[in-house]
């Protein structure tokens, strides 16, 4: 038996405390988890979790917790095997995840792992990490943080790995490092884990969901079952949405069947009321991961002619909402208001 | 000097009762207002309004005030001459806008105003009031009831007039008509009342704004002054959403000029930070008029073949705030929910 991977995990919330837990239960991974908001109250006792995949676990620790991400450098620390990143993914709001995970990669060392959705965000790591292993994690797994440190995960984890290529270094040696993660996080055999070379065709699959679904419901606050519910939204706003991503997706080669459509729509049983992440994080005043989840797959289909008028108007929408967050937080200032009522009168 | 008209005016908020000022002012007509949420303090102290047009005026009441719409058959009331309707228009619910006046209105002699937004709003009246005169009124007037009985009107009131066709009246009558009303509403000369015969032009002329701008506002909930701030949606939300009002227009022959969409995007100063109406019944949860507005012009454009992408995307979005309305006032009911989380683990 192998020793324990020296692994970091960045971003214990709901889909990253189950991967700390797969990773925990499979015995071949020791997990070093960096912890915010809940750093206290999971220090004392642990995390609760309820979970279709584990059952009850009370108390759960990973091997170790931090509440800052370690400086593996200037600490002269142990380097990290993995460093895994299951935070949100906003390159319009500082800091990037480039600037977050800097400290703890060792160049030429380090396997990056970004269990985060979307196109391209691969892209700055590259530039950034020219030497290191960068692999692609798209998360199937509905789990959510319910209080701090408190985890309810109601849809079984399954996890699809695949390696994004580095220019600089070799395809194989990547797949090798893909499937060897692969094999380290379903180890525990109560998950899902699964490598699957074509990064791209995974990516854009799920972008069926997320570009439309989680566009939708975060526009408009329906959830998904009530999404199906209301006259026309299905046929009018879901559907073609999701025409378009698949449009986009045969252009750079990936062919998402059709039937896929209806399969996404009809995904979260409808008396389930299940509001997507984006609506969620819209309702609780959050960021929202709208540039790689809508963005980029405009721009990349656009830029290979394919008409998207549709997911072009949820972008700009979702862009307005995001820029009303910032201003309540201060990032954006407007000039102050005048009182054109004085002016007349 | 003629008499004054016995007139009466349904919808005293914002707009009616500046309407119901001029109309008074002019000393051409006796208004009875009827009113619902104010009418016990008008009764009282009459409305105080601090107007751009008026300046300020303390108690003022219309000739006559009612808590309910009158029968004027069943109880035998001296007719009206014009029944003029301010409220909002949502065939989508009860009641509407045919059964509200039906009562008040008497057949071949009163002169039925709609001032209102949108388009085809004549057609359940033409149908229900074969014999009588609609006319159209298209106000520009920012005018709002900020408490009960309690105006506050910061844009002055400019009121174009003219006549629906209806096909079984003369042509000339209903222009005299038009002609006749607009001169009564304008009597008192503080106040722009035009006569403007080509009713279609000047419907989709003010749809430029409403159908674009309000829906804009309605969705961000970004105000006509953050619109202009926020990076990219004048670009792209409301520029291309108004080229599709202007080619819709133009399929019917009304040639709305290029460089009326700057002169609405910028019409509302930017630190004025004005939410048009149906923003304002977003927040406040009140229903929204988006069959007319933005319903009938995408219905009537993509009938005559103009592609209407933009605008079809913000009408089901408008209309699935709508539902989720009248499923939270019980006009809609859903199936309960189900804990699918029970099912498994």
């Amino acid at each position: 038996m192998a020793s324990k991977a020296n692994t970091l995990l960045i971003g214990c919330g709901g889909i990253g405390t189950i991967s700390a837990l797969n990773l925990e239960v499979g015995g071949r991974a020791a997990v070093t988890a960096v912890l915010r908001s809940n750093f206290q109250e999971v220090s004392r006792k642990g995390f609760d979790i309820r979970s279709v995949d584990h059952g009850i676990v009370k108390g759960f620790k990973p091997t170790k917790i931090l509440n800052a991400i370690p400086n593996v450098a200037r600490d002269d620390l142990t380097p990290y095997k993995y460093v895994i990143c299951t935070t949100k993914n906003y390159p319009d709001v500082p800091p990037t995840v480039v600037d977050l995970l800097r400290p703890a990669v060792t160049p030429g060392y380090s396997v990056v792992v970004l269990i985060q959705n979307g196109l391209n965000i691969e892209k700055p790591l590259l530039a950034a990490f020219p030497e290191n292993v960068i692999l692609s994690g798209v998360s199937f797994c509905g789990s959510h943080e319910i209080a701090s440190g408190e985890i309810l995960h109601e849809d079984s984890d399954k996890l699809f790995v695949g390696a994004f290529r580095n220019p600089t270094l070799d395809p194989t040696l990547e797949d090798l490092e893909a499937q060897e993660f692969t094999t380290i996080y379903g180890a525990g055999g109560k998950c899902i884990a699964e490598y699957q070379p074509d990064v791209g065709f995974t990516r854009w699959r799920k972008l069926l969901y997320n570009a439309c679904l989680n566009s939708i419901c975060a526009i408009t606050d329906l959830d998904t079952g009530r999404l199906q519910l209301a006259d026309g939204m299905v046929e009018n706003l879901a559907r073609p949405a999701m025409e378009e991503i698949r449009a986009a997706a045969k252009a750079f080669g990936h062919d998402l069947p059709a039937d896929l459509v209806d399969f996404m729509i009809t995904m979260d049983p409808i008396t389930m009321y299940n509001p997507p992440s984006m609506q969620v994080d819209v309702r609780k005043g959050r960021f929202i991961e709208f540039e790689n989840i809508v963005g980029e797959p405009v721009r990349e289909g656009t830029s290979r002619g394919v008409p998207m008028p549709i997911l072009t108007v949820y972008y700009h929408i979702l862009r307005s909402l995001q820029w009303k967050l910032k201003e309540k937080k201060g990032l954006v200032t407007i000039p102050a208001p005048f009182d054109h009522t004085n002016t007349s009168s």
